[in-house]
Protein backbone atom coordinates (compact mmCIF):
# COMPACT_ATOMS: atom_id res chain seq x y z
CA UNK A 1 0.00 0.00 0.00
CA UNK A 2 1.21 3.32 -1.24
CA UNK A 3 0.44 4.90 2.46
CA UNK A 4 0.62 8.32 1.38
CA UNK A 5 -1.52 7.89 -1.54
CA UNK A 6 -3.91 6.31 0.35
CA UNK A 7 -4.38 8.69 3.40
CA UNK A 8 -4.60 11.63 1.24
CA UNK A 9 -7.53 9.75 -0.88
CA UNK A 10 -9.09 9.26 2.57
CA UNK A 11 -8.73 12.24 3.72
CA UNK A 12 -10.36 13.75 0.93
CA UNK A 13 -13.01 11.32 0.93
CA UNK A 14 -13.94 12.48 4.60
CA UNK A 15 -13.80 16.11 3.68
CA UNK A 16 -16.48 14.97 0.86
CA UNK A 17 -18.57 13.05 3.00
CA UNK A 18 -18.72 16.12 5.74
CA UNK A 19 -19.59 18.67 3.06
CA UNK A 20 -22.38 16.55 1.93
CA UNK A 21 -23.54 15.83 5.38
CA UNK A 22 -23.69 19.19 5.62
CA UNK A 23 -21.88 18.73 8.84
CA UNK A 24 -18.94 20.36 10.10
CA UNK A 25 -17.81 18.49 13.42
CA UNK A 26 -17.17 15.14 14.01
CA UNK A 27 -17.73 12.41 17.24
CA UNK A 28 -15.59 9.82 17.67
CA UNK A 29 -14.44 7.44 20.67
CA UNK A 30 -10.97 7.52 21.28
CA UNK A 31 -9.52 4.32 23.57
CA UNK A 32 -6.09 5.09 22.91
CA UNK A 33 -6.08 1.79 20.55
CA UNK A 34 -4.35 2.86 16.91
CA UNK A 35 -7.85 2.53 14.87
CA UNK A 36 -9.11 5.44 16.56
CA UNK A 37 -5.51 7.41 16.88
CA UNK A 38 -6.03 6.99 12.95
CA UNK A 39 -9.05 7.99 12.56
CA UNK A 40 -8.61 10.98 14.60
CA UNK A 41 -5.61 11.83 12.26
CA UNK A 42 -7.51 11.72 9.15
CA UNK A 43 -10.54 13.55 10.70
CA UNK A 44 -8.16 16.64 12.11
CA UNK A 45 -6.31 16.78 8.75
CA UNK A 46 -10.09 16.37 6.74
CA UNK A 47 -12.12 18.88 8.53
CA UNK A 48 -10.01 20.94 10.74
CA UNK A 49 -8.92 19.86 14.44
CA UNK A 50 -11.12 22.33 16.20
CA UNK A 51 -14.00 20.38 14.85
CA UNK A 52 -13.12 16.96 16.03
CA UNK A 53 -14.48 16.27 19.40
CA UNK A 54 -12.73 12.75 21.04
CA UNK A 55 -14.43 11.29 23.68
CA UNK A 56 -12.70 8.81 26.03
CA UNK A 57 -15.06 5.80 27.39
CA UNK A 58 -12.97 3.66 29.22
CA UNK A 59 -15.04 0.85 31.86
CA UNK A 60 -12.89 1.47 34.82
CA UNK A 61 -10.66 4.73 34.85
CA UNK A 62 -8.26 2.84 37.33
CA UNK A 63 -7.67 -0.19 35.50
CA UNK A 64 -7.53 1.85 31.45
CA UNK A 65 -5.74 4.85 33.27
CA UNK A 66 -3.00 3.91 30.70
CA UNK A 67 -5.28 3.57 27.83
CA UNK A 68 -6.51 7.55 28.62
CA UNK A 69 -3.33 8.79 28.87
CA UNK A 70 -2.47 8.11 25.26
CA UNK A 71 -5.99 8.99 24.57
CA UNK A 72 -5.61 12.10 26.18
CA UNK A 73 -2.04 12.80 24.71
CA UNK A 74 -2.79 12.11 21.43
CA UNK A 75 -5.82 14.08 21.42
CA UNK A 76 -3.34 17.13 22.68
CA UNK A 77 -0.73 16.21 20.16
CA UNK A 78 -3.32 16.96 17.06
CA UNK A 79 -5.09 19.52 18.50
CA UNK A 80 -8.54 18.12 19.20
CA UNK A 81 -11.01 18.48 21.83
CA UNK A 82 -10.86 15.98 24.25
CA UNK A 83 -13.70 14.61 26.78
CA UNK A 84 -12.90 12.03 29.64
CA UNK A 85 -16.01 10.23 30.15
CA UNK A 86 -15.70 6.72 32.31
CA UNK A 87 -18.80 4.59 31.38
CA UNK A 88 -19.34 2.97 34.87
CA UNK A 89 -22.05 4.71 36.02
CA UNK A 90 -24.00 4.11 32.73
CA UNK A 91 -23.02 0.80 33.10
CA UNK A 92 -24.01 0.14 36.65
CA UNK A 93 -27.90 -0.53 36.17
CA UNK A 94 -27.21 -3.20 33.41
CA UNK A 95 -25.34 -4.90 36.12
CA UNK A 96 -29.03 -6.00 37.84
CA UNK A 97 -31.17 -6.75 34.74
CA UNK A 98 -33.61 -9.47 35.22
CA UNK A 99 -31.94 -12.31 33.33
CA UNK A 100 -28.92 -14.21 33.11
CA UNK A 101 -26.43 -12.25 31.02
CA UNK A 102 -23.12 -13.56 29.45
CA UNK A 103 -20.01 -12.14 29.09
CA UNK A 104 -20.23 -11.30 25.50
CA UNK A 105 -23.83 -9.79 26.07
CA UNK A 106 -22.62 -7.45 28.79
CA UNK A 107 -20.01 -6.48 26.85
CA UNK A 108 -21.73 -5.69 23.89
CA UNK A 109 -24.16 -3.23 26.16
CA UNK A 110 -21.04 -1.33 27.06
CA UNK A 111 -19.97 -1.37 23.00
CA UNK A 112 -23.74 0.24 22.95
CA UNK A 113 -23.73 2.91 25.94
CA UNK A 114 -20.44 3.84 23.89
CA UNK A 115 -22.57 4.86 20.56
CA UNK A 116 -25.43 6.04 22.57
CA UNK A 117 -23.15 8.21 24.14
CA UNK A 118 -21.48 9.71 21.09
CA UNK A 119 -24.94 9.62 19.22
CA UNK A 120 -25.87 12.23 22.35
CA UNK A 121 -22.80 14.67 21.65
CA UNK A 122 -23.79 14.35 17.56
CA UNK A 123 -27.44 14.71 17.75
CA UNK A 124 -26.63 18.10 20.52
CA UNK A 125 -23.84 19.24 18.38
CA UNK A 126 -25.12 18.62 14.85
CA UNK A 127 -22.24 16.43 14.34
CA UNK A 128 -21.34 13.24 12.49
CA UNK A 129 -20.35 9.92 14.39
CA UNK A 130 -17.02 8.76 12.83
CA UNK A 131 -16.78 4.85 13.33
CA UNK A 132 -13.41 3.07 13.73
CA UNK A 133 -14.27 -0.33 12.45
CA UNK A 134 -11.45 -1.12 10.19
CA UNK A 135 -11.76 -3.72 7.23
CA UNK A 136 -11.11 -7.01 8.63
CA UNK A 137 -12.96 -6.00 11.90
CA UNK A 138 -16.31 -5.85 8.99
CA UNK A 139 -15.29 -8.39 7.50
CA UNK A 140 -15.10 -10.90 9.97
CA UNK A 141 -18.21 -9.15 11.92
CA UNK A 142 -16.07 -8.24 15.39
CA UNK A 143 -17.82 -5.66 16.06
CA UNK A 144 -21.05 -5.34 18.00
CA UNK A 145 -23.96 -4.51 16.37
CA UNK A 146 -25.26 -1.31 16.77
CA UNK A 147 -22.80 -0.92 19.18
CA UNK A 148 -19.30 0.68 17.91
CA UNK A 149 -20.63 -0.81 14.40
CA UNK A 150 -23.17 1.98 14.93
CA UNK A 151 -21.82 4.77 13.12
CA UNK A 152 -22.18 7.52 10.52
CA UNK A 153 -19.13 7.20 7.84
CA UNK A 154 -16.22 4.69 8.66
CA UNK A 155 -13.11 6.30 7.37
CA UNK A 156 -10.57 3.38 7.97
CA UNK A 157 -13.67 0.77 7.16
CA UNK A 158 -11.86 -0.48 3.43
CA UNK A 159 -8.29 -0.42 5.28
CA UNK A 160 -7.01 -4.37 6.78
CA UNK A 161 -5.85 -4.22 10.34
CA UNK A 162 -1.89 -4.95 8.92
CA UNK A 163 -2.54 -2.12 6.32
CA UNK A 164 -3.86 0.52 9.61
CA UNK A 165 -0.53 -0.49 11.59
CA UNK A 166 1.51 0.57 8.68
CA UNK A 167 -0.76 3.89 7.76
CA UNK A 168 0.05 4.62 11.65
CA UNK A 169 3.83 3.81 11.02
CA UNK A 170 3.90 6.42 7.81
CA UNK A 171 2.08 8.85 9.82
CA UNK A 172 4.24 8.67 12.57
CA UNK A 173 1.55 8.10 15.54
CA UNK A 174 2.50 7.38 19.04
CA UNK A 175 4.82 4.30 19.89
CA UNK A 176 2.92 3.16 22.56
CA UNK A 177 -0.07 3.44 20.61
CA UNK A 178 0.87 1.41 17.60
CA UNK A 179 2.42 -1.45 19.68
CA UNK A 180 -0.34 -2.15 21.79
CA UNK A 181 -1.93 -5.02 21.78
CA UNK A 182 -5.44 -4.83 19.85
CA UNK A 183 -8.31 -5.57 22.25
CA UNK A 184 -11.76 -4.62 21.79
CA UNK A 185 -11.81 -3.74 25.62
CA UNK A 186 -15.43 -5.06 26.29
CA UNK A 187 -13.72 -6.68 29.36
CA UNK A 188 -10.29 -6.77 31.56
CA UNK A 189 -7.59 -8.93 30.30
CA UNK A 190 -9.36 -9.35 26.08
CA UNK A 191 -7.48 -9.08 23.30
CA UNK A 192 -8.43 -9.77 19.73
CA UNK A 193 -5.41 -11.73 18.44
CA UNK A 194 -6.17 -14.34 21.61
CA UNK A 195 -10.15 -14.23 21.45
CA UNK A 196 -10.37 -14.85 17.26
CA UNK A 197 -7.40 -17.63 17.64
CA UNK A 198 -5.19 -15.98 15.21
CA UNK A 199 -2.63 -13.25 14.31
CA UNK A 200 -3.89 -10.47 12.46
CA UNK A 201 -1.58 -11.00 9.71
CA UNK A 202 -2.94 -14.71 9.00
CA UNK A 203 -6.58 -13.01 9.45
CA UNK A 204 -5.75 -10.10 6.51
CA UNK A 205 -4.14 -12.82 4.65
CA UNK A 206 -6.97 -15.38 4.78
CA UNK A 207 -9.79 -12.75 4.08
CA UNK A 208 -7.73 -11.06 1.10
CA UNK A 209 -7.24 -14.92 -0.56
CA UNK A 210 -10.69 -15.20 -0.17
CA UNK A 211 -12.62 -12.12 -0.86
CA UNK A 212 -9.95 -9.88 -2.89
CA UNK A 213 -8.42 -12.73 -4.84
CA UNK A 214 -11.62 -14.85 -4.83
CA UNK A 215 -9.17 -17.77 -4.46
CA UNK A 216 -11.06 -21.28 -4.18
CA UNK A 217 -11.59 -22.34 -0.03
CA UNK A 218 -9.49 -25.49 -1.13
CA UNK A 219 -6.21 -23.29 -2.19
CA UNK A 220 -6.75 -20.73 0.71
CA UNK A 221 -7.02 -23.67 3.07
CA UNK A 222 -3.71 -25.75 1.33
CA UNK A 223 -2.06 -22.09 1.75
CA UNK A 224 -3.15 -20.70 5.26
CA UNK A 225 -4.19 -24.05 7.06
CA UNK A 226 -7.94 -25.95 7.28
CA UNK A 227 -8.27 -24.72 11.32
CA UNK A 228 -7.61 -21.11 10.41
CA UNK A 229 -9.82 -20.49 7.13
CA UNK A 230 -12.77 -22.52 8.73
CA UNK A 231 -12.72 -19.55 12.12
CA UNK A 232 -12.35 -17.21 8.89
CA UNK A 233 -15.37 -18.58 7.57
CA UNK A 234 -17.38 -19.15 10.31
CA UNK A 235 -17.21 -15.80 11.23
CA UNK A 236 -17.59 -14.34 7.65
CA UNK A 237 -21.09 -16.25 7.56
CA UNK A 238 -22.02 -15.26 11.07
CA UNK A 239 -21.09 -12.07 10.25
CA UNK A 240 -23.71 -11.64 7.46
CA UNK A 241 -26.63 -9.88 9.56
CA UNK A 242 -24.63 -7.43 11.25
CA UNK A 243 -23.70 -6.08 7.39
CA UNK A 244 -26.93 -5.29 5.72
CA UNK A 245 -30.26 -3.59 7.44
CA UNK A 246 -33.15 -4.85 9.45
CA UNK A 247 -35.02 -7.35 7.32
CA UNK A 248 -38.46 -5.82 6.57
CA UNK A 249 -40.91 -8.71 5.89
CA UNK A 250 -42.83 -8.05 2.75
CA UNK A 251 -46.76 -8.22 2.22
CA UNK B 1 -55.82 -4.46 1.86
CA UNK B 2 -56.58 -8.14 2.57
CA UNK B 3 -55.72 -7.97 6.34
CA UNK B 4 -56.19 -12.05 6.84
CA UNK B 5 -54.07 -12.74 3.61
CA UNK B 6 -51.83 -9.88 4.67
CA UNK B 7 -51.51 -11.45 8.62
CA UNK B 8 -51.04 -14.97 6.98
CA UNK B 9 -48.21 -14.20 4.99
CA UNK B 10 -46.02 -11.97 7.77
CA UNK B 11 -46.69 -15.09 9.95
CA UNK B 12 -45.42 -16.94 7.35
CA UNK B 13 -42.00 -14.79 6.36
CA UNK B 14 -41.24 -14.68 9.96
CA UNK B 15 -41.60 -18.24 10.75
CA UNK B 16 -39.51 -18.62 7.30
CA UNK B 17 -36.89 -15.96 8.88
CA UNK B 18 -36.42 -17.58 12.54
CA UNK B 19 -35.84 -20.24 11.04
CA UNK B 20 -33.13 -19.19 8.54
CA UNK B 21 -31.79 -17.36 11.53
CA UNK B 22 -31.50 -20.51 13.67
CA UNK B 23 -33.30 -19.16 16.97
CA UNK B 24 -36.42 -20.19 18.18
CA UNK B 25 -36.97 -16.72 20.35
CA UNK B 26 -37.88 -13.19 19.63
CA UNK B 27 -37.77 -10.44 22.23
CA UNK B 28 -39.48 -6.56 21.26
CA UNK B 29 -40.05 -3.72 23.18
CA UNK B 30 -44.30 -3.72 24.35
CA UNK B 31 -45.18 -0.14 24.99
CA UNK B 32 -48.77 -0.22 24.77
CA UNK B 33 -49.03 1.20 21.55
CA UNK B 34 -50.43 -0.39 18.42
CA UNK B 35 -47.49 -1.33 16.47
CA UNK B 36 -45.51 -3.32 19.21
CA UNK B 37 -49.17 -4.93 20.25
CA UNK B 38 -49.36 -6.14 16.48
CA UNK B 39 -45.84 -7.14 15.98
CA UNK B 40 -46.24 -9.45 19.20
CA UNK B 41 -49.84 -11.17 18.09
CA UNK B 42 -47.44 -12.05 14.90
CA UNK B 43 -44.63 -13.15 16.60
CA UNK B 44 -47.31 -15.46 19.37
CA UNK B 45 -48.96 -16.40 15.46
CA UNK B 46 -45.52 -16.66 14.42
CA UNK B 47 -42.94 -19.19 16.66
CA UNK B 48 -45.12 -20.00 19.54
CA UNK B 49 -46.36 -17.52 22.47
CA UNK B 50 -43.49 -19.25 25.01
CA UNK B 51 -41.01 -18.07 22.70
CA UNK B 52 -41.93 -14.33 22.80
CA UNK B 53 -40.61 -12.33 25.47
CA UNK B 54 -41.83 -8.81 25.55
CA UNK B 55 -40.67 -5.79 27.70
CA UNK B 56 -41.92 -3.18 28.32
CA UNK B 57 -39.98 0.02 29.28
CA UNK B 58 -41.77 3.51 30.17
CA UNK B 59 -38.97 6.17 30.97
CA UNK B 60 -41.69 6.82 34.02
CA UNK B 61 -43.66 4.10 35.66
CA UNK B 62 -46.21 7.03 36.75
CA UNK B 63 -46.73 8.80 34.09
CA UNK B 64 -47.14 5.64 31.85
CA UNK B 65 -49.10 3.89 34.20
CA UNK B 66 -51.46 3.03 31.78
CA UNK B 67 -49.42 2.21 28.48
CA UNK B 68 -48.05 -0.51 31.40
CA UNK B 69 -51.63 -1.63 31.83
CA UNK B 70 -52.20 -2.18 28.34
CA UNK B 71 -49.21 -3.37 27.59
CA UNK B 72 -49.45 -6.27 30.65
CA UNK B 73 -52.85 -7.09 29.82
CA UNK B 74 -51.90 -7.77 26.06
CA UNK B 75 -48.94 -9.87 26.59
CA UNK B 76 -51.43 -11.71 29.55
CA UNK B 77 -53.64 -12.30 26.66
CA UNK B 78 -51.42 -13.51 24.30
CA UNK B 79 -49.71 -15.34 26.81
CA UNK B 80 -45.72 -14.27 26.06
CA UNK B 81 -43.46 -13.58 28.37
CA UNK B 82 -43.48 -10.05 29.95
CA UNK B 83 -41.21 -8.38 31.93
CA UNK B 84 -41.57 -4.62 33.00
CA UNK B 85 -38.52 -2.41 33.11
CA UNK B 86 -38.85 0.88 33.67
CA UNK B 87 -35.48 3.28 31.85
CA UNK B 88 -35.09 5.38 34.46
CA UNK B 89 -32.53 4.65 36.32
CA UNK B 90 -30.27 3.44 32.85
CA UNK B 91 -31.31 7.59 31.84
CA UNK B 92 -30.07 9.12 35.51
CA UNK B 93 -26.24 9.30 34.25
CA UNK B 94 -27.75 11.09 30.42
CA UNK B 95 -28.58 13.86 32.64
CA UNK B 96 -25.45 14.51 33.42
CA UNK B 97 -23.45 14.84 30.31
CA UNK B 98 -21.08 18.02 29.81
CA UNK B 99 -22.74 18.99 26.75
CA UNK B 100 -26.32 20.90 26.14
CA UNK B 101 -28.26 18.64 25.02
CA UNK B 102 -31.77 19.45 23.09
CA UNK B 103 -34.68 17.65 23.91
CA UNK B 104 -34.48 15.79 20.64
CA UNK B 105 -31.18 14.06 21.56
CA UNK B 106 -32.39 12.86 25.11
CA UNK B 107 -35.09 11.63 23.98
CA UNK B 108 -33.32 9.60 21.50
CA UNK B 109 -30.72 8.04 24.06
CA UNK B 110 -33.65 6.99 25.53
CA UNK B 111 -34.55 5.11 22.01
CA UNK B 112 -30.52 3.42 22.28
CA UNK B 113 -31.06 2.53 25.69
CA UNK B 114 -34.01 0.44 25.00
CA UNK B 115 -32.52 -1.32 22.10
CA UNK B 116 -29.45 -1.44 24.62
CA UNK B 117 -31.43 -3.34 26.74
CA UNK B 118 -33.11 -5.72 24.19
CA UNK B 119 -30.11 -6.96 23.00
CA UNK B 120 -28.55 -7.57 26.17
CA UNK B 121 -31.58 -9.85 26.51
CA UNK B 122 -31.36 -11.56 22.91
CA UNK B 123 -27.61 -11.81 22.90
CA UNK B 124 -27.89 -13.72 26.45
CA UNK B 125 -30.79 -15.93 25.25
CA UNK B 126 -29.99 -16.38 21.71
CA UNK B 127 -33.48 -14.28 20.40
CA UNK B 128 -33.70 -12.16 18.07
CA UNK B 129 -34.78 -8.50 18.33
CA UNK B 130 -38.24 -7.61 16.39
CA UNK B 131 -38.51 -3.63 15.31
CA UNK B 132 -41.43 -2.59 15.53
CA UNK B 133 -41.07 0.02 13.08
CA UNK B 134 -43.89 0.66 10.34
CA UNK B 135 -43.52 1.78 6.78
CA UNK B 136 -44.72 5.00 7.37
CA UNK B 137 -42.25 5.60 10.19
CA UNK B 138 -39.45 4.38 7.81
CA UNK B 139 -40.02 6.15 4.75
CA UNK B 140 -40.01 9.15 6.91
CA UNK B 141 -37.12 8.46 9.27
CA UNK B 142 -39.26 8.89 12.09
CA UNK B 143 -37.16 6.42 14.08
CA UNK B 144 -34.20 6.83 15.99
CA UNK B 145 -30.93 5.58 14.34
CA UNK B 146 -29.39 2.61 16.06
CA UNK B 147 -32.49 2.86 18.62
CA UNK B 148 -36.17 1.39 17.78
CA UNK B 149 -34.35 1.37 14.09
CA UNK B 150 -31.80 -0.78 15.56
CA UNK B 151 -33.18 -4.15 15.30
CA UNK B 152 -32.65 -7.69 13.34
CA UNK B 153 -36.39 -7.99 11.72
CA UNK B 154 -38.78 -5.37 10.96
CA UNK B 155 -42.27 -7.79 10.55
CA UNK B 156 -44.52 -4.57 10.12
CA UNK B 157 -41.91 -2.55 8.14
CA UNK B 158 -43.71 -2.82 4.54
CA UNK B 159 -47.07 -2.09 6.14
CA UNK B 160 -47.85 1.65 6.08
CA UNK B 161 -49.59 3.18 9.37
CA UNK B 162 -52.97 3.61 8.38
CA UNK B 163 -52.82 -0.17 7.43
CA UNK B 164 -51.53 -1.04 10.40
CA UNK B 165 -54.47 0.45 12.14
CA UNK B 166 -56.67 -1.84 9.77
CA UNK B 167 -54.90 -4.84 10.45
CA UNK B 168 -55.33 -4.58 14.30
CA UNK B 169 -59.19 -3.81 14.04
CA UNK B 170 -59.23 -6.85 11.83
CA UNK B 171 -57.24 -9.25 15.05
CA UNK B 172 -59.42 -8.03 17.26
CA UNK B 173 -56.25 -6.45 19.13
CA UNK B 174 -58.18 -4.06 22.42
CA UNK B 175 -59.65 -1.12 21.56
CA UNK B 176 -57.71 0.89 23.98
CA UNK B 177 -54.69 0.16 22.46
CA UNK B 178 -56.12 1.04 18.76
CA UNK B 179 -57.50 4.28 19.40
CA UNK B 180 -54.81 5.37 21.91
CA UNK B 181 -53.17 8.29 20.01
CA UNK B 182 -49.68 7.41 18.19
CA UNK B 183 -46.78 8.81 20.42
CA UNK B 184 -42.70 7.31 19.80
CA UNK B 185 -42.56 8.32 23.89
CA UNK B 186 -39.56 10.51 23.49
CA UNK B 187 -40.76 13.10 25.55
CA UNK B 188 -44.04 13.52 27.75
CA UNK B 189 -47.11 14.56 25.86
CA UNK B 190 -45.51 13.42 22.20
CA UNK B 191 -47.35 12.22 19.60
CA UNK B 192 -46.74 11.47 16.21
CA UNK B 193 -48.73 13.90 14.66
CA UNK B 194 -48.33 17.38 16.42
CA UNK B 195 -44.75 16.56 15.85
CA UNK B 196 -44.97 15.88 12.21
CA UNK B 197 -47.67 18.39 11.79
CA UNK B 198 -50.44 16.08 9.89
CA UNK B 199 -52.85 13.27 10.08
CA UNK B 200 -51.09 10.01 9.56
CA UNK B 201 -54.08 9.32 6.72
CA UNK B 202 -52.32 12.14 4.91
CA UNK B 203 -48.79 11.09 5.53
CA UNK B 204 -49.75 7.32 3.99
CA UNK B 205 -51.88 9.27 1.06
CA UNK B 206 -48.92 11.46 0.04
CA UNK B 207 -46.18 8.61 0.47
CA UNK B 208 -48.31 5.82 -1.47
CA UNK B 209 -48.42 8.28 -4.18
CA UNK B 210 -44.84 9.79 -4.27
CA UNK B 211 -43.53 6.03 -3.69
CA UNK B 212 -46.19 3.57 -4.76
CA UNK B 213 -47.92 5.44 -7.93
CA UNK B 214 -44.83 7.23 -8.43
CA UNK B 215 -46.43 10.60 -9.13
CA UNK B 216 -45.05 13.65 -9.88
CA UNK B 217 -44.25 15.77 -7.50
CA UNK B 218 -46.60 18.88 -8.63
CA UNK B 219 -49.13 16.37 -9.39
CA UNK B 220 -48.87 15.20 -5.70
CA UNK B 221 -49.05 18.84 -4.70
CA UNK B 222 -52.39 19.66 -6.28
CA UNK B 223 -53.75 16.85 -4.81
CA UNK B 224 -52.72 17.00 -0.98
CA UNK B 225 -51.35 20.73 -1.30
CA UNK B 226 -47.64 22.04 -0.97
CA UNK B 227 -47.07 22.82 2.37
CA UNK B 228 -47.97 18.42 3.53
CA UNK B 229 -45.83 17.61 0.70
CA UNK B 230 -42.91 19.50 1.13
CA UNK B 231 -43.06 18.25 5.01
CA UNK B 232 -42.71 14.72 3.58
CA UNK B 233 -40.06 15.18 1.04
CA UNK B 234 -37.87 16.81 3.26
CA UNK B 235 -38.15 13.86 6.18
CA UNK B 236 -37.61 11.56 2.72
CA UNK B 237 -34.60 13.31 1.97
CA UNK B 238 -33.39 13.46 5.44
CA UNK B 239 -33.78 9.56 5.99
CA UNK B 240 -31.65 8.90 3.72
CA UNK B 241 -28.90 8.38 6.21
CA UNK B 242 -31.13 6.05 8.42
CA UNK B 243 -31.75 4.16 5.76
CA UNK B 244 -28.35 2.43 4.75
CA UNK B 245 -25.59 1.30 6.48
CA UNK B 246 -22.19 3.43 8.06
CA UNK B 247 -20.47 4.60 5.10
CA UNK B 248 -17.44 3.26 4.58
CA UNK B 249 -14.38 5.13 2.53
CA UNK B 250 -13.04 3.39 0.04
CA UNK B 251 -8.63 3.74 -0.71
Amino acid sequence: MDCEKAFTSIVLQTRIFFKNANSSKAVLGLSGGIDSALVAKILAKAIGAENVFAISMPLNEKISKQDISHAKNWAKALKINFYLLPISEFAKPFEKLKWKQSKISKGNSFARLRMNILYNFANSQNAIVAGTGNRTELSLGYFTKYGDGGADVLPIGSIYKTKVIEMAKFLKLPKEIIEKKPTAGLWQGQTDEKEIGMKYCEMDSILKALIDEKKPVEIVKKEFGSKNVEIILKRIENAKHKLCLAKILEI
